[in-house]
């Protein structure tokens, strides 16, 4: 490449009408777990598809799956050249708790070079950035197109899981086939070094249901006589754990294999500082099996963990029941060899025997169970990615795992025989999920454009 | 007594109206614990002292109090007779979970002989029995007047625990002189035998706050790496008790007296029928101390009670958070010689003794601690109740001891150095502080009429 790109001074002298275009996608209460925001879900879908069609995809669809409906766009150059398939999601989380958001989780705003808004980072801004970065392109080269043929599958149902998307791609093989899968979902190590993602984890959850009586009971006649459901349900979830931070269920590491010496060096390589760590979250501690480290463990070590507990009274003052049901949710992320339905199999066996003597648990699982996902180090695909990284950073990328899911990644992998490389530019301290979830503009939507831009050009030479 | 006593004639033709006037009080929402309803519990209060002055009460005044109105009747017709300040208290429990009645809870239906409606036994169905009995000696005697001296106090805080009425009783000390109190807040053992209580229990109350990081954190980035609040809440909430159910608190029952055999004997004299006390309320097994019966320790231990626990997200689905705080809160039920300032300082001290790494703990005692009572089982008053319950009942009322707690009952013990007999009637099954309450039309709302009847003619003799 010789001198400035056309596209750089494009991307530079649009960057505003982008952001704007974004704040529309944010404005969108696209929160997919929650039936009443069925309509806004739709709405998100249609601006996506509205957004490839501004900037020339030529076929762009709105495809139904059983769930939402995917977007689908595809503009083909040359079979000869290599066809990569842009995954995202329009969907996002539910907003609560609501009190906590500085601005509106909807009504996305500046800040300190941030916008902030619910799905500002997971992940609008992300799939906007390979759209945007295509517009770059198709304006400033010679032809108009793109330097590689490409797809895009934008999907609605990320949030809850995809339960939809793999019977989506098993049904239209032929219409995905691709080279690679580009995942515009997910985020960098760091912001000024570029990262690789290699890996990232499997999920599955469940739902454990405890019950003790009929209906809550006044804690002076029935306290001291019969079971509490919230003391039962507390003291079967403190099982689930050693006290060192290990998963106690039974069968749960077998299948694991355990980090290599080398596995624990590239970690290792990847920097890390922990009081800063801690300090950009609040916390004051690390927790979790001793024998690893923190980085060690988000990276490539599984686990089980509590999303949320609830039973009894929770307003203010005090009620004085003895609570007659309660509930707890688990999510685990799996690593390598952990097969979810098992994993799901092993805490249903260790909820069984530790049930508390007079309380009926039951577990319900949650929809949206996905395998881990790797992909070889010696992939073409991924090796492009890297350089186009080195190159536009001047440094080389951090090897990362994800300690995240994209359940779709072995989803493509099995259906497309695709691999997927990810390549997304959420910064850390996005608190994509949480309240205050931001995008960074220029370390996140303004470079991730231009990298998208480098790496199809790449793929095209 | 010679034939049938005129009162007990009266009340039943009286039934009907005596029953939709209690309907009118048990419409008024009257909810202590929430600040929406304080214009509901000024309208239960002036409620109360209006179906006072009907009855012919000559002094009726609603008296402030630092928080709720304390509703004052006096009747005074002769120095030389005792004097029986008669309590009870106008507010109600907060009426959630409300998809669980089967009728709304500020809607009183009749159904199987039973009123249904929060409050219809604790306590405005209790509280107005003594008003309505009155009402019926008054208007069959020939003075046209109570045969003893009668004051009453209906207080409007009992169910947050009756923060105000000690100040309140220390500051009227004068004006409420008597020589006993009768409790009309309570019930009776069985439908068919009459019971005597001869204690009640302390209360003692706290939440437990925790939390691991300013913000909930997605699960998949920092689920392995740092502390999770539920985790940490749940591995805190779950030291409190040993498995077998003993409050597991250094010190919990140092002050205790353990029962003697005659305490024992006394208990087992009390019928229970387990099969048919668990399947009342739906429960399958006991729980607590091993040590003791289930009925001992309703009776005479002290508890602690995990009334409620929340933490995390709590809707349908999923969503992959790693909370960030998390909450629990207990009340302990205690017996004589525990004293609850000290037995939270023990609980706070275990709290800070097991608090999870990385986790910042605090504790919020929570207002309306109450000290154990009991009375001496040769108090003339209390033989007086006796003899009037085993008279119109026909047989000797069982001797039992109450689970719950009336913090007035040592209230008026130190202040006026008056004790308190409970002569209240609610029945088992009334659901107390529980979805569908509900107060026997007969054996709980007649009987008792007739049974103040009795006894304050019994009194006057």
């Amino acid at each position: 490449m010789s001198g400035r790109p056309a596209w750089e001074a494009y991307l530079e002298e649009h960057n505003d009408r982008h952001v704007e275009e974004l704040f529309d996608l944010l404005r969108i209460p696209s929160i997919s777990s929650l039936p009443e925001h069925k309509g806004d879900v739709r709405r998100a879908a249609e601006w996506v598809a509205d957004a490839l069609r501004t900037v020339g995809v030529p076929t762009v669809e709105i495809m139904p799956s059983a769930g939402n409906p995917v977007v689908y766009g595809e503009w083909t150059v040359d079979p000869a050249k290599p066809t990569a398939l842009i995954y995202g999601h329009y969907d996002v989380q539910p907003a609560d708790p609501l009190d906590l958001w500085e601005t509106p989780p909807f009504e996305p705003t500046i800040r300190d070079g941030k916008i902030y808004a619910r799905g500002s980072s997971d992940d609008k801004g992300n799939l906007f950035v390979p759209i945007k970065a295509l517009e770059a392109l198709v304006r400033t080269n010679s032809t108009g197109q793109p330097p590689i043929n490409l797809k895009f599958t934008i999907e609605g149902e990320e949030e809850v899981g995809s339960p939809n998307l793999p019977a989506f791609v098993r049904e239209h093989k032929e219409l995905l086939a691709c080279d690679v899968v580009l995942c515009a979902d997910g985020g960098m190590y760091s912001v000024d070094t570029p990262s690789i993602a290699v890996s990232s984890k499997g999920i599955a959850g469940c739902q454990v249901n405890v019950r003790t009586a009929d209906t809550d009971l006044h804690s002076g006649q029935y306290g001291a006589a019969v079971p509490n459901a919230v003391q039962a349900a507390v003291q079967l979830a403190a099982t689930l754990h050693t006290h060192d931070g290990s998963v106690a269920v039974h069968g749960f590491y077998d299948t694991v294999r355990d980090l290599t010496e080398s596995d624990r060096a590239e970690i290792r390589a990847v920097p890390h500082h922990p009081q800063e760590y801690l300090a950009d979250i609040g916390a004051t501690d690390f927790w979790g099996e001793p024998d690893y480290t923190a980085i060690e463990r988000a990276f490539a070590r599984p686990t089980l963990d509590l999303n949320g507990f609830w039973g009894g009274f929770q307003g203010q003052g005090t009620k004085t029941v003895t609570p007659c049901e309660a509930h707890f949710k688990i999510t685990c992320r799996l690593v390598k060899d952990q097969e979810p339905s098992e994993i799901l199999d092993l805490i249903e066996a260790h909820i069984a025997a530790h049930t508390p003597r007079g309380a009926t648990v039951t577990v319900e699982r949650i929809a949206g169970a996905a395998r881990p996902f790797g992909i070889r180090r010696d992939h073409p695909m991924l090796v492009a990615a890297e350089q186009s990284l080195a190159d536009l950073y001047d440094r080389d990328p951090y090897v990362i795992r994800m300690g995240g899911t994209l359940p779709v990644a072995e989803t493509y992998q099995t259906e497309l025989g695709a691999d997927m490389v990810f390549y997304s530019f959420s910064m850390p301290g996005s608190r994509a999920h949480a309240p205050n979830e931001s995008f960074m503009l220029r370390e996140g939507f303004l470079m991730g454009r231009k990298a998208y831009c480098a790496l199809l050009e790449r793929l095209g030479a």
